[in-house]
């Protein structure tokens, strides 16, 4: 019997269509390995190719090198092909005596994560994601600080069927001038929760999810990391910080290490069990206004892009899911065939 | 200067990025066309092979054929993949104490829109396509008569970028137990926009597009369809009744018909001068009790999947569109390469 399941934070159904459902091994990609070489001399992202980018606004590099030289191992710099522009006007002006817009005034940079041509999160070095994460922070404070925007969304698009035809590795961010309507809902929405219980939505699916014990993937000191009961597509999985925090800028940078070390380790089961699937990752975290509220909780999205959203989609905004979120767990649980963390 | 445009409708903004974007024929796509045969022995849906699905619900065919049998042109079937099953309980069940879910019930059918295996709602005869869209409405109404479900949504996938890999011509339709999350906050926001305005915001909206001209694709009697001022991807389509209806099951057989040639024209357009893209189309319409409102009005989407959706809008909810509305409006407006219905 197929099953309708409702998410508790946003409120959205989803189908979780068990007569067409899939079992975990089935969804593992068939195609062989992405094949590249460790530098692409065309790569306006590999080392040498510097002056290709706008001027860096970040960067971990070793000794006194100078900035935008070629001896970095982070690099973050302005995205060429930018959706928002860093300057314009704030006012929102009213088009057709109708409609509303303003200037696309925002902030779009680009994470070079790695010299390395062909590595990605789940095959790079602990030490290498830390600093990746870092670099995040450091980025995502920089810009709450600059004070003019509304919040940051960081996100890393891993392939075609991810939306990224760039091969080097690199998350991107972006800066709005606006509260995105989306995140005011869910915003809403866990306020109202807050309203009613008197405590965190997220804080309170930690504790069931714990409790429950089929859903967890993994759990280390400060992180926890499951696949949501009304997951939206195969293998969706919510990483959150078990202490409650708002704000994704907030966490020490212990925390940010461990984060980017927790991150890895699952991106690298879904590599080696899925056969490095598309995805994306998201980091949701809460506008700069609302760093403090006790009714949001900052968290790490991830989700493979196994299957394409059709037109009851869009028409409905219920996701039809193949995979069974417990199986799903299960899977990405188990490390090298033995069971481990949560059991099974 | 790149741009946020906000929605009247969602209240969603999308970013057009003017520093990426595409002039309108950057779009075609240059991949050879989809050739396929008049007939494949090994489709479901092809005649001959009615026993592969399960038993029709309902058929156009000629004379005193009896059901099942091959001598139809149109025939809608249980979907044999069924996202959700007919019978179950209506009842939500709460689980862990804290989640809430209930059965999968509900109807989801495949209409099988001709005898040919090759040819698509852009270059069927408008015969053909009348009768798709009046087997939509006959099942509509069928399942608003059986009154167990609270909507159906009714929706196209053309192409593996829209999500599917059959190629015979078929759509799908698939009633929900539930109204769903997203369709009451469009519900809700209408409403919102009725009591500060006293009208509805689609008929508002279709006054301001006639009016202002540059989003206009075309007019006839009965319809209206332009390019919606906040388009989420390039040549997003909107198709309006213009007369004030919610319901689209309240359309009349004449309506209907209309509806169908405008459908097909503009996909006929989209064909030609993008060379047969991907995409789906999807009737939005007011669920069941709601089909009386003087607040919501049904309309057509149709999303072309010339872009993938990426990380960024999974965070932020924006959509970042890299075609300007007014001018994928004008490409899909000319015919012949004269520019025809409103003035360029």
């Amino acid at each position: 019997m197929p099953e309708l399941r409702q998410s508790r934070v946003t409120k959205d159904w989803v189908i979780v269509a068990t007569d067409r459902a899939k079992r975990p091994h089935e969804f593992r990609l068939q195609r062989s390995k992405r094949e590249l070489p460790p530098h692409d001399p065309a790569c306006p992202f590999c080392p040498g190719n510097e002056g290709n980018t706008p001027p860096e606004t970040f960067a971990y590099r070793d000794g006194l090198a100078a900035a935008n030289s070629s001896s970095w191992r982070i690099r973050v710099v302005p995205n060429k092909f930018r959706a928002l522009a860093p300057s314009g006007s704030f006012d929102r002006q009213s088009v057709n005596g109708f409609y509303r817009r303003m200037d696309g005034v925002g902030i779009h940079e680009v994470v070079v994560e790695s010299p390395l041509h062909n590595v990605s999160i789940g095959t790079m070095p602990g030490s290498q994601v830390e600093e990746v994460f870092l670099a995040y922070r450091e980025r995502y404070n920089a810009i709450w600080k600059d004070g003019r925007f509304s919040t940051v969304i960081i996100f890393r698009n891993h392939g075609v069927a991810a939306g990224t035809s760039l091969e080097h590795p690199h998350s991107q961010l972006i800066a709005t001038p606006i509260v995105p309507t989306h995140i005011r809902r869910l915003l809403d929405e866990a306020m109202r929760y807050f309203d009613d219980h008197g405590s965190c939505v997220f804080c309170d699916t930690l504790a069931v999810e714990r409790r429950t014990v089929e859903r967890v993937i993994l759990e280390t000191e400060n992180f926890f990391v499951y696949a949501p009961y009304a997951s939206q597509s195969p293998f969706e999985t919510s990483i959150v910080p078990k202490k409650h925090n708002a704000c994704f800028g907030s966490a020490s940078e212990l925390e940010t290490r461990e984060l980017a070390n927790v991150v890895r380790l699952v991106l690298k089961r879904m590599n080696e069990k899925l056969n490095d699937p598309d995805y994306n990752y998201v980091i949701h975290t809460a506008p700069f206004k609302d760093a403090n509220e006790d009714y949001y909780h900052w968290s790490i999205q991830i989700l493979p892009r196994l299957t394409t959203q059709a037109g009851f989609e869009l028409g409905s905004g219920i996701s039809i899911t193949t995979a069974v979120p417990e199986e799903s767990a299960k899977f990405l649980r188990e490390e090298n065939g033995k069971t481990q963390g949560a059991s099974a």
